[in-house]
């Protein structure tokens, strides 16, 4: 090891696994602004254009280049594979998820079924011997959930009152530590994990002791498999890296090890740009390496990332639109010791939206605190306003609970870098419970062969009275969140452990730690609407509209009541308790190998689907039209300018909501001012007084709403082709959404003003 | 149902089911003799003519006659099957394991290199489109036990300390209740499981609950292919069957589904002939079946029967000798009321071995009582005189453990037909234990690559003294008892964790009741030579030899001692003691599914293996020697005749070994009387007097020895082609024992006089 980590500090990290040390000692910590930026080299360009044009070629194909219909993904199922037929020596990080540029891999393991429609959707058809190898051979994922599912599981994901549950592909969220392939190398990783697997359990055989040995088991061949996936590419990757080329590529082939063998719904990167910037700043400092150069490195290995895709189905297009991977980066942060973790390479990576032009992937993620360096958040700033490209969260609110070296594994859920990970769980339908408890659990949507409601949750006395008591209904509902918690956790832990025995994901956590935290992650959708409706009920008069059946069908509302978003505490009030409570009715249950219970408000874009099988709210939300996402304060609601909606959404607390609490948020570039400098100060300020009041996520997007309709009506003009937003939790290129997406996003406030 | 149940009696039976209570109501107690047997038909001797030519023919070809490379073995992977190409209209039962008679199925579940070496070993070659198959897309149990084997564990099956475990292939031991499907039809075993699964579990998803809602589904599953199953043959099983020759069909399918899709050691038949009976018996009583028409269905059921095989590999051969299936089927025993449960059907199956002449298959049990009816005594003592084909088990101290309707589901371990499921678990090596307890857990055998003994057991302080004292040597083979009862129970979580994952017994299993007990079947060999060693450390001088690492090597013993197998009190104590401690020791460990642990000393023709792995006793057997058998006593051991060997092992209590007590004799016909009225009523004195004193098991042989040195000379000879004899545990052809099992049961004792 000892040429690899030349001129490198520290001991702990040089004994055991501990690459959070390693940087602590290592990293050099970067006030300066943005001048030291290099543009692109000629062979970025080049490979970028290829890309570009790639890009193009496919969305003429209707989404999908090209499909894998005989190779069964995995590690080593492919050759190498290049951008271009003459670009190998251009692209200085290399590997591709299959032998060719942006065509989807065969992954069955999640759900046979689903990756044969998923091909069948883009005209492909998948070798039909696999119907008998994934049908009778081997079970995959999805299959086994529904073997074991209870018939009141499946009408209440029939009915949508959860949804969005990871049953029919990867569950995602699973951060390897990618950087350890670097920092160490693959042979002492599997050195290290046959030690663990020589200390796992003390002889007694329960059932979770042989599960863990197997899964270290599978663990180790997968290391194993991974060096001969870089051999395929000429690199041996059982040493540690020696230098920054190598810090980079290994670690991305430890990230495409992941894409080559799991297809979760959020496949993130994790935190390696202050990692990364210890390896450039050593070339840099012995002369092997210049500021170009490793911009070109950062570039690349950025739009290897822009590159990653997975053959989906439509109807979760439908829930995640525009394609997203979440491969989320993190820069910045700060660390325990208080010391700035902003590096130049954090600079890079924004960078690269400007090197190769604005993108979604990766999702790239800046840990915010007030007290980083002004230049890099006025940088940042400028990037949010010129791309609408990047989010941002708390830094100063996730530190005490994950440390200094956490990633976001999918939009804004923090987990402890090769520590932790996490069983990802989708999220419950608080809208529709509400609908429940008036309606004694009948749905208001989903009908029974005779036209009758379908009675999904359990037959609890309805509400029969017609003006809505807050008192009787606030009882009900209390009621209904229990039943609805207690299926809800349920389902997910049948979920996960499927997907531990099906499509254990053995490459990404031969990266984390063998002792690993679990964290169980659940989720909320319709909050606001939810608040709202409370809120209306109990401040104003609100009378229940029902149909023959007694199941309501609208609501009048009489007289005005607080909203959420306004920055009032009556209305915030109940948020607050909504989100307490829903997480204590979680946290009841019995969890899948006793992994810790968060929760998170945050809908990513299934508020669209969500809304449209839910039926009018009290608040006045109209029947099956989209949830407000994330966090955000309701459509309309927000009357009071944008930091009074920045101000309700922050007083959620964090502690309640550890999975995160998303907020996007749109401005129109004339809120902020009439120069550059006076945006990027206003945007700053806005930043620093959101998060210093505890708020955890933003979403900020710089447009109006003018160039999102120009854009849907004329998705083929160039200026489009990149054109970026951030949506709740990801950023997708804005003609890739559907038409009922994009209006969706149209339909949210553009605050002209703060 | 009504037409299927005409003239049937009984309630309980018909609202749930309930086969036990079916019988109780239903059946007919024969008292009468053979006279009313019917000789083979036509068709009978035909089909075993041909079935005898292919045996012959397979012997010739050493062993197998065909083997499947192509098409992985399951209820519906083949058309149907027949004897002979004109024999379809012969077979009143049909049904074969594969499209061919005795042609080896591919089964990769259990192990997807054991069936490739099966099959390379008789010169077949699988499909290598397999080994991704197996290998990448789907691990087998196999590979699985191995993935999470601790390397202690590796070590121990090494040195054979513990072995004979199921992780090479089926563990078997499961009798699904094959009667379910005559009696119900399979449609309605359908709707209980669908019923069963509606009721699975409280809505907390519990790893426990997961586990079982999957495994209804796939019993499910089952069920309805295994009337795909039928239907290739052209039957509908999925109602119940209407007549006797419906009845034997059905419950014959059900069977056969076992065997297409699973090759555990032992695959039971179970507890069907009183079953049958009832069905025979209403159709005579009809006029619509003769005599002849019923022993003909029962001869092709025995039959077809007979020809179950499966490939195995060499080593396993080694352990298991002479390609024994254990197709293990009940007759008489006595119900909880009172009665005799003899039925002329019990005579029919005997019969066969007249009709068709003597085979090992299937592996007709007596389930024996001093009450059962005196004709049935003398002519199932006849048969075993005539053909030594059939073994005895003690129904009076059963029956309180296992009620009046349990199943042999190998060679001597009762099971509870259709409300219990056993986990297989061979057996651990209690004579190396002792030598382990004197060397400090140093191997006599097995070495390391420098020649030192190889530290298989904890490294305890061994015994240095040249003379061994009783005290010292009990309380370390204590302690080493305590470290071998753990690893081994502990080896046995692991296995049946992963055979339930990777090649769980469906059909069996919906065969059975989903509220079903699991025992935990351990099993102990060298029995007799622990007990005599430490009787001879005791009452005789022993000195300990030792090489230069100080293992013992040999011992003198100087004195005599009292030996297991004279009905000494003081040998026999000490064999009771050693169980019961065992025993003991097994019981402190978790056991998987919270099974409940059994014990049994049997250890059918491993004798020779695990004898030739241990090195001298302190009780004068030669180092790696065979073992005697399940609970003999040792060769040369007993000096006072059958009775008094036969008291000493009276003496072993059942409750102490539910999993059975294995006792194998052989008995010169002149020591039984000059003609044969003579030898039968003495044949069953010896029965009487043995079990009344509450034995568990007898194999019993009427031969001399010359016979079995003159067959092994002259395997060639026609009279012994079918020459059958009992070994441990079950009946084998003479001339298909390895010519060294041969050897061992030539060097057992036969009996010259009682």
């Amino acid at each position: 090891m000892a040429n690899a980590w030349r001129n490198f500090e520290g001991n702990l990290w040089q004994e055991d696994i501990d690459v959070r040390d390693f940087i602590q000692n290592n990293y050099t910590p970067y006030d300066g602004d943005e001048s030291f930026l290099e543009g692109p080299t000629d062979a970025t360009t080049e490979l970028w254009n290829q890309v570009q044009a790639l890009q193009k070629e496919e969305r003429a194909k209707g989404g999908v280049l090209d499909c894998e219909t005989e190779v069964v993904s995995g590690l080593t199922a492919y050759g190498p594979g290049y951008i271009g037929a003459d670009t190998k020596g251009l692209e200085k990080v290399v590997g591709l998820q299959t032998d060719k540029p942006l065509k989807r891999a065969f992954m069955p393991y999640g759900g046979y079924k689903m990756a044969k429609e998923a091909a069948e959707t883009y005209g492909y058809q998948i070798n039909p011997k696999y119907d008998q190898i994934f049908g009778e051979y081997h079970k995959t994922h999805n299959q086994a959930v529904f073997d074991a599912y209870t018939p009141e599981m499946r009408r209440a994901r029939h009915a949508h009152i959860v949804t969005g549950l990871p049953d029919t592909y990867g569950r995602g969220r699973i951060v390897g530590d990618y950087r350890r392939v670097a920092l160490y190398g693959v042979d002492y990783l599997i050195d290290k994990k046959e030690e663990d697997k020589l200390n796992c359990g003390d002889g007694t055989m329960t059932d979770d002791v042989v599960r863990l040995r197997e899964e270290i088991t599978d663990q180790i061949n997968a290391l194993k498999e991974l060096k001969a996936m870089a051999e395929i590419y000429g690199y041996d990757i059982s040493k540690p890296a020696v230098n920054a080329r190598e810090a980079v590529q290994w670690l991305y082939f430890g990230y495409l090890g992941a894409v080559k063998t799991q297809n979760g719904a959020a496949m993130s990167v994790g935190r390696i740009s202050t990692f990364l910037d210890i390896y450039i700043d050593r070339d840099l400092k012995e002369g092997t390496l210049t500021e170009s150069e490793a911009q070109e490195l950062i570039d690349h290995l950025v739009m290897k990332f822009r590159m990653v895709k997975f053959a989906r189905i439509p109807s979760y297009n439908e829930l995640f639109s525009g394609d997203p991977v979440w491969a989320t980066l993190e820069m910045a942060g700060t660390g325990l010791d208080g010391r700035s973790m902003v590096t130049k390479n954090d600079y890079r990576f924004l960078h690269t939206l400007e090197n190769m032009g604005p993108a979604p992937e990766p999702n790239l993620t800046v840990l915010y605190s007030p007290r980083l360096p002004e230049a890099f958040k006025r940088y940042a700033a400028k990037i949010s306003i010129t791309t609408s490209a990047i989010q941002y969260e708390n830094d100063d609110v996730m530190k005490p609970f994950w440390g200094d070296d956490y990633s976001i594994c999918c939009c804004v859920s923090a987990t402890q870098t090769g520590k932790e990970m996490q069983f990802f769980g989708a999220r419950a339908n608080l809208a529709k419970a509400l609908l429940y408890a008036i309606n004694g659990g009948k749905d208001e949507k989903f009908k029974n062969k005779d036209g009758s409601p379908m009675q999904v949750g359990p037959e609890y006395a309805p509400i029969t009275s017609d003006v809505l008591d807050y008192a009787e209904v606030a009882h009900k509902y209390d009621q209904m969140l229990d039943w609805l918690a207690g299926l809800y956790v349920n389902i997910l832990n049948l979920i996960q452990y499927m997907h531990d025995k099906y499509y254990y994901e053995a490459e990404e956590m031969a990266l984390i730690d063998t002792d690993v935290r679990r964290t169980f992650a659940t989720g909320i959708a319709g909050f606001s609407h939810v608040v709202d409706s409370l809120s209306a009920i109990k401040y104003a008069k609100v009378t229940a509209i029902r149909d023959a059946y007694g199941v309501t069908t609208d609501f009048k509302v009489e007289g005005d009541f607080p909203r959420y978003g306004n920055d009032d505490p009556r209305a915030d009030a109940i948020a607050v308790k909504l989100l307490h409570s829903f997480l204590d009715k979680i946290k009841k249950h019995h969890t899948y190998r006793n992994s810790e219970p968060t929760t998170s408000i945050l809908t990513i874009t299934s508020n669209v689907v969500y809304g449209k099988a839910t039926g009018a709210l009290p608040d006045g939300r109209a029947a099956f039209t989209p949830f407000s996402p994330g966090a955000n304060p309701s459509y309309g609601a927000e009357q009071n300018g944008l930091l009074a909606s920045l101000n309700s959404v922050a007083k959620v607390p964090y502690k309640y909501a550890l999975d995160g609490i998303s907020n996007t948020q749109t401005i129109h570039p004339d809120a902020l001012g009439h120069d550059d400098a006076e945006r990027k100060g206003k945007m700053v300020n806005v930043l620093d007084g959101y998060f210093s009041q505890g708020a955890h996520h933003l979403n900020v997007n710089v447009f109006g709403l003018d160039k999102l309709k120009d854009a849907m009506e004329h998705p083929e003009k160039p200026e489009y082709a990149n054109f970026t937003i951030r949506v709740s939790g990801y950023a997708v290129k804005f003609i890739d959404l559907t038409r009922e997406q994009q209006l969706d996003v149209i339909a949210r406030n553009a605050h002209h003003a703060l």
